[in-house]
């Protein structure tokens, strides 16, 4: 038998999930819920749109892949009780669903973009669920389309987002940075990337507290002090200085 | 005929650029510099290692891979005189070598661990030279084992490695706090390899400018207010408000 699956958003959470399902034997997409009637929906494919929420029928699962703020309300709004409703955000807890449906969280680890084909294979989805028996089927569901599940309560959810900032939103600036640096005296951006595949990959063979070199880490004031002066944006001299003492400090105390 | 480089240094650079140039059938490695004489060598393999730098013999190429406040100093003690000698330094002006020999720079951007082997082809190296016929020399014989060679005067190549400070050394220190973050709520830190590799993906395609996404970037004060809560470490807190200002001062400016 399949599992029905109802998905609720049209944002790229939404897609990517419908995109992942859609190839799946085993899981049935019920009903998309598109709120805005002119949308574009042509990436749902030959699935069932409906506009308005209140003709949402029940399905072994119903994704919530609205926006952080929406999820309350939304949840809400589905016109149907005791089914397993889960949302899909890093930062909200569980509790934040309305209680009228058993709860459940179904947190894609990755940073969606609109046109970008993606490996769900390797992606990795944080679980969670109010009863232990929609945990299991919300396992059950994600085993259709990755391997790697990790059972993550809502506490160590935020902490993962919280981690995701750093790594995604905060990485991504310090590489515009670089990218400015560079477009501003005529080098090409992408004589960085050897260098910047290098440092992610280290990552996986020894830990970052390990794998630091620079001037920050070394204590080399006079290369700190020269590059501090070549930084003509006061935001960039900003977080130069916050991450160089943030640096030094560590190592400091690790003599 | 074979091209005969020096190699002066024992660090992480001597090292690979010996491993890199001591496969190639046309250059020969005729004498490597090692001050130490208890150092270990056997990374040299074969190679006539002296530890006295007055017995140095001109080659077409001595390469000085020394730290960069060695530079000045050791190419002064080299023997010969008028022969192409080049320091391998990101951030050391190409007139810091003594110009009693003809001056240039073959640096190589990459982050260089003793024990992990490296595929140079893909390694950008930025070269400069005092004159002409010496830079087409350095372009030659660096032709042998790479092929992405960039003509970078000083000013650009400080700048490079300024750039390089922030996708690598301040990256990777973005990497350890959010490994610091997974162990603290014991987290595995791997379950946010993939979206680093994507977050690094992604620049191979689109600027960083626009990929950046996140709270800095919507401006969702509530979502930043709760993580900076959440960060104990004043370090920490210093760096997170850092970026997130210059990521919402920057797309302020683009509204």
């Amino acid at each position: 038998m399949k599992t029905s699956i109802n998905i609720i958003g049209n944002g790229n959470v939404a897609r990517h999930l419908y995109q992942a399902f859609s190839t799946v034997d085993a899981v049935l997409i019920q009903q998309v819920v598109v709120r805005n009637q002119e949308a574009n929906v042509a990436h749902f494919g030959k699935a069932t749109i409906i506009h308005d929420i209140t003709t949402l029928q029940p399905a072994t699962v119903t994704i919530l892949a609205v926006s952080d703020t929406a999820v309350s309300l939304v949840s809400e709004q589905i016109p149907f009780e005791n089914e397993l409703v889960v949302h899909v955000s890093g930062s909200t807890d569980l509790s934040v669903l309305h209680p009228k449906n058993r709860q459940g969280v179904l947190y894609p680890l990755q940073s969606f973009s609109a046109n970008k084909a993606m490996d769900y294979a390797s992606l990795p989805f944080c679980i969670e669920a109010q009863y232990s028996n929609d945990l299991e089927i919300i396992r059950q569901l994600v085993t259709n389309i990755s391997t790697i599940i990790f059972d993550i309560d809502s506490f160590q959810r935020k902490k993962i987002h919280l981690a995701a900032v750093f790594v995604n939103n905060f990485v991504n600036h310090l590489y515009h940075i670089a990218a400015d640096i560079c477009q501003e005296n005529e080098i090409p951006f992408a004589i960085l990337q050897p260098l910047m595949q290098e440092t992610l990959s280290k990552t996986a063979t020894q830990s970052p507290l390990l794998a630091q070199t620079g001037p920050a880490k070394r204590g080399d004031l006079p290369t700190i002090a020269l590059q501090l002066a070549q930084l003509e944006n006061p935001h960039y001299q900003q977080i130069y200085t916050s991450i160089t003492q943030s640096i030094q400090q560590l190592y400091e105390q690790k003599l």
